[in-house]
């Protein structure tokens, strides 16, 4: 695996990483009332569209990243609708 | 532009956007406390590094995204500070 390909690994890994805490304190506090479903729908459709690009690019991290972003996403939405 | 450059950059808008809300809540609400600036930082660093591998690929669409997410970012991180 060449260097360009590992930085968008590790980009898209970090980038993925931050919305975990929010998934991990909305779990544990069962509270999800100051999240705006609206915003992860917006989120949810720029990483479909992210990974449709990343195909269109045949770009592997941008296709990895957002798939994982879409599942953070989807478990992030599916939290609001539980808790909310 | 090309079609898929297009696709990048209304992907790009939707996820950027998508932290918009969060600026304006704290802005509006004057409190941070519930934001973690670890977080931030790892989002901060994974945005950089997307931003250089853009630079790597020469692809637009990630490099003006993740320019506008560092922006982002970075606001987020101020408010923090400002609002403790």
């Amino acid at each position: 695996m060449e260097f360009t390909e590992i930085l968008g690994l590790v980009a898209g890994t970090l980038t993925s990483a931050a919305s975990v805490p929010q998934i991990v304190k909305t779990t544990k506090q069962k509270k999800a009332a100051g999240i705006s479903p609206f915003m992860f729908i917006v989120l949810l459709t720029g990483n479909a569209l992210w990974v449709y690009y990343g195909f269109r690019r045949s770009d592997i991290p941008i296709i990895a990243t957002n798939v994982v972003a879409l599942a953070l996403d989807t478990t992030m939405l599916a939290l609001k609708w539980k808790y909310n």
